[in-house]
């Protein structure tokens, strides 16, 4: 589990006929008569307040919560990647060695993180719809749509100072304001090494039982002083006990549930296997690059591990829709929803709006290397700054200006080689999805082979530097119009099409935004309004038992311990990604080994999850979500507690880990205070 | 360089316009005038007998030579890589730490090889063409054109008894009978360890400077005894010097340096680009088989090497087709050759085909594992069993009955495990070719999810034994009616859709054939009859000179050193595949560190041509060829000797290293004898 990578996020969805433990709960429609029927928990305006106000969003695709009163971020270590990576280098590696601060000048500021904690939730579904006039054709209602969403963000965002987001919920069925206090000074204070976090490796993603310690702890920070919180988690290291209610507070980051039985099709024979091609491409592409030597290997690391995660997931939600009875049933429910809406016409534009993304897929107007993109924004904001900015393309708008200049400016390091491979593939990957006689091809390659191309680019342009970035972003378009920098050029070559494309996505998305929410009215009018809309990677509440289950004959137990961890070493012969880092052999003695290390719940989570709280009753803090084993990977499309589990770290495995390994008394006191 | 796993082989075409040391010769019509002309050599017909009949090709792809009067056979490490896993299980691990024979008795018997030495060929152009009338439709012709090539093939294995195959030369110009001596009962005699055959691994493959011992060492026998072997390769430890003119005697795979922009259009834009996402996704499926132990890695390591390899060099072959150049200059040299023939028809025959073969791209009517393959052969053989030898598919013929059996019974270990995670991709990748909702992927599943099918069939099916085999292959049509085996019957459901889309290829091929061999008499009217035809699996000769290149302003030697292997080892920390055996190390003292190892040289080779022996003027052997620098990859398409070069060991280096590592000096002193 973890960011989506590569994932080419959806328009939002939404879900209903909640079974079991089903259901990923907006903060502001609660699942209170379920939760008393089946759990006998009172839901309390209090509790809910407290648990939302302590969760934190990791924009960067991730989730988190506060466990100090001065400032302390828990988070997965895997979440925390990114950054650990782009703070290490040849002689510090932090994101394999771990990392503790003992004292606050040691604690290193990440180039570019922004998290956001959840202050305020309004529905603004009237105001939106009336932007958009019956009849209007698809392409002029997406563009009003969008200048209502963001004059609301941009007014909120004048009134309040905080980051504003407009959620489009239930496919379009509903929209609400998201108000963020943004935190974009933070600071890594420790980190255990990738050995314990990521124990077992490939092998065991996805898998239970596990001992991971993915765990990591930042601290953000305001005014440069460590930020005061008033909401923040206790721990209670004696939770978590087997068959006790959890609660799963996290930004789940994307889910499906909604589709129809052709967007399902479109789905299972198109966007699936061209995404899997992807992501395999990418991961030989990068599996050859760290055959360079053990420098390429770490440069390479957090980019393929993102990518063999995703692809590993990509299989198993696959292998789901190809089970045929799935999508069967799909159909079938149709027929009971078509009655209710009183025509099925919102079924048929979405089986024609499938067609045409078929269409589509032979063409494409990016490259998806990281330089590249820097180059492609700096292009098209230049053009977008000349509108208004509810005009503009999304990104652009003022509201979202503060998280597109972190990104755009990051000091994160780029590396050269590493950079010239991937262009190169992508520019080699553009000549295959659109011919190698297309006139656009022929002029991106401009008579070179794609190596070769690649080589020249990088070797004319500045964007490696993070002032030049500033300096042409400061130029706007008369910047751009002069700029002799050869990415710069290739971006303005490829705008024309990038743009006629986002044009022919967002009328489609559109219609199916309207669509969707017809067929959310019919749900609603036929199964009663006790539903809960797709992921959106908002702030969502997941509830479930902390439970084992069953496999192939097995009793799988709820929960793995420290000493298991050691055993699961040998059981591996200490070889490959099962060798525990020395630390921990040296604490071996010192440890509690019956310590609960990770354990199951059957909450109801998805990527974006990650580093979500595992939050008992009484709202205190027994663990930190990281994963999902296989059985849970169709929860894009559904949710099943027959096996499928979320997999967490126990919050004692956390603080004796913290006690005995790492000698971070001082970190582990300040933990709950 | 390697046998052409996965690679889907094309009807063979031609090539003309030879430049530098371009050419893979037929052996009847060799570039005399050329090579007396740069190279002063004359060529007699002794001198090509004698190298004729010391060339071997091993049938499951790679090539050889006769190294003794008592049946020794040098080839590749790589291509023996097969046997030797089949050889292998989990107590002896032939394929990685090596072998010897020191006795007769020692020798071990390979499961399913067959070795081809050729003995005569005879063109039968006009025999096989006055089949064709004038005006039959494609499907006829074709039929009627194998009809009589079966024939011609019957007739002169019952004249000669031997391996009769009439070759498709120049696209279908040109038509020769090619007869063999078989040699069935191969044994091992000397294998080195994995970690100095392919030292360097993935990452120097297709690389020079390289320091492979890439060679092994079979013996022929015949009724239970060595063969005898009168036409056999001394060896010339001192030869291969700089600039010395060299031959290479072996049977490249396929090229295609015939085809018109259309389809070189096709091969870039369609075909290629699904290989290497099929390449990928395999090479992804076995790296993760492969974690699940030391015994998973070994079971899934000769295929996923294979895939690797290929991976490598279609990545290299489609960055050639997407230089802009290459295909320009094929559309204007057309201009010419259709004044020549006086019509354009040819080409655009070609070019409705490739429209064809895109169309045939979302059919399917078969799977990619070892176990249905089997099912597939006995369920088609049974019926194609009922026709007369001629009318039959090409396989099933009488005359390729021995070669058939030789696979289909082969006791040669098959993985449960393996086949299963095989057998389930091959499912799901059936799924996504057709669509999950085609009716036949329906059938193919039968409402299972790709990997419970997949488990079921394997479950319910007696063709891991090989007994089961020979008593459903003994039980002829009603055998296979009756049969409840689960693959039988999923190759009985497949068995229609099979056929239709064969005949369709077949229909598309014939068209292809008769297209270019119009385009071949425009080239041999427009350019004289010194052409040679390309590649087809069958023996050629190739020449050139032992010379090193430039590479970024470096001068790269002709040649490395057995020394160079230790610094090679040490530059690359002695870590992952850069580790030489310990046998080397035990004997580094006793070496003669300046002793030639691997040299390249200006020989056009491809894929297939793994194992030839390399032979200096005399026809002694100098080397043994093993791969192709990165800068060949292009071969499929054009020769290109400015840094292309084919890579050789050095025979020096395997006497020296039988001598002094192998303690091999028993069979060191048959070499030759």
């Amino acid at each position: 589990m973890r960011k989506l990578s590569l994932s080419l996020l959806l328009p939002a969805l939404f879900c209903i006929n909640a079974h079991g433990d089903e259901g990923m709960w907006l903060f502001n429609a609660l699942p209170t008569a379920q939760l008393k029927q089946k759990y006998d928990f009172d839901v309390t305006q209090e509790w809910t307040n407290h648990v939302r106000l302590a969760s934190v969003r990791f924009n960067s695709g991730g989730s988190a919560s506060f466990i100090s009163s001065n400032g302390l971020v828990l988070t997965n270590h895997h979440v925390a990647a990114d950054t650990l990576y782009k703070l290490s280098t040849p002689q510090r590696n932090i994101a394999d060695e771990g990392y503790y601060a003992t004292s606050p000048e040691q604690e290193l500021k990440a180039p570019d993180l922004e998290l956001n904690q959840l202050v305020a939730i309004r529905d603004v579904t009237e105001e939106v719809n009336a932007s958009v006039q019956e009849g209007m054709p698809a392409g002029e209602a997406s563009k009003a749509r969008q200048a209502a969403m963001a004059r609301i963000e941009q007014q909120s965002k004048d009134e309040s100072g905080l980051r504003s987001d407009v959620v489009t919920l239930y496919g379009g069925g509903r929209y609400h304001l998201y108000q963020y206090k943004q935190y974009t000074d933070v600071r890594l204070v420790w980190a255990p090494e990738a050995k314990t976090a990521f124990f077992g490796g490939d092998a065991d993603n996805f898998e239970y039982p596990r001992f991971c310690l993915d765990v990591t702890i930042f601290r953000v920070y305001e005014n440069n002083q460590p930020a005061k919180i008033e909401h923040f988690l206790e721990a209670n290291p004696n939770g978590a006990q087997a068959e006790e209610l959890v609660f799963v507070s996290g930004n789940p980051g994307r889910t499906q549930r909604i589709l129809t039985a052709e967007a399902l099709e479109y789905q299972r024979d198109h966007r699936m296997p061209r995404v899997l091609d992807l992501l395999r491409r990418k991961e030989i592409l990068l599996q050859q690059y760290a055959l360079g030597g053990p420098e390429q290997a770490r440069r390479g690391h957090d980019e393929l591990f993102g990518i063999q995660n995703s692809r590993k997931a990509y299989t198993g939600m696959l292998e789901g829709l190809q089970t045929p009875g799935f999508i069967n049933r799909k159909q079938e429910s149709a027929a009971a929803l078509q009655a209710a809406a009183g025509s099925d016409s919102a079924w048929k534009t979405i089986a024609a709006v499938q067609q045409k993304r078929i269409e589509l897929q032979s063409r494409t107007g990016s490259l998806r290397s990281q330089l590249y993109g820097i180059a492609e924004d700096l292009v098209l904001m230049a053009a977008e700054d000349q509108l208004s900015s509810g005009e503009r393309l999304r990104e652009f708008r003022d509201s979202n200006r503060q998280s597109l200049e972190q990104a755009l400016f990051s000091p994160a390091p780029l590396y050269d080689d590493l950079e010239r491979v991937q262009l190169a593939d992508e520019l080699a990957r553009f000549a295959e999805t659109r011919g190698g006689s297309d006139s656009l091809v022929q002029q991106v390659l401009a008579g070179k082979s794609p190596r070769q191309r690649a080589s020249e680019l990088l070797a004319d342009t500045q964007l490696f530097d993070v002032a030049a970035r500033k300096k042409l972003a400061a130029a706007g378009t008369s910047g751009i119009a002069n700029s002799q920098d050869a990415l710069i050029q290739l971006a303005k070559i490829l705008e024309p099409e990038y743009r006629a494309l986002r044009t022919l996505t967002e009328e489609l998305d559109e219609q199916e935004r309207q669509a969707y929410a017809t067929i959310t009215e019919a749900k609603f009018s036929a199964e009663g309004e006790s539903v809960y809309p797709d992921a959106t990677f908002t702030l969502r509440l997941a509830y479930g038992a902390v439970k084992g289950y069953q496999e192939d004959g097995q009793d799988i137990p709820a929960n793995t311990t420290l000493g298991g961890a050691f055993e699961h070493e040998t059981a591996h012969g200490k070889t490959d990604d099962w060798i525990l880092p020395e630390s921990w052999h040296a604490a071996r003695e010192q440890l509690d080994a019956s310590t609960p290390f990770n354990f199951v719940c059957t909450a109801d989570i998805i990527g974006g999850n990650s580093g979500s709280p595992v939050i008992d009753r009484e709202g205190k803090l027994v663990g930190v979500i990281f994963d999902g084993n296989i059985q849970s990977l169709t929860a894009d499309f559904y949710h099943s507690e027959t096996q499928g589990r979320a997999v967490a770290v126990h919050i004692a495995a956390v603080l004796e880990a913290l006690d005995k390994v790492y000698d971070a008394q001082a970190l582990r006191q300040q933990i709950g205070h």
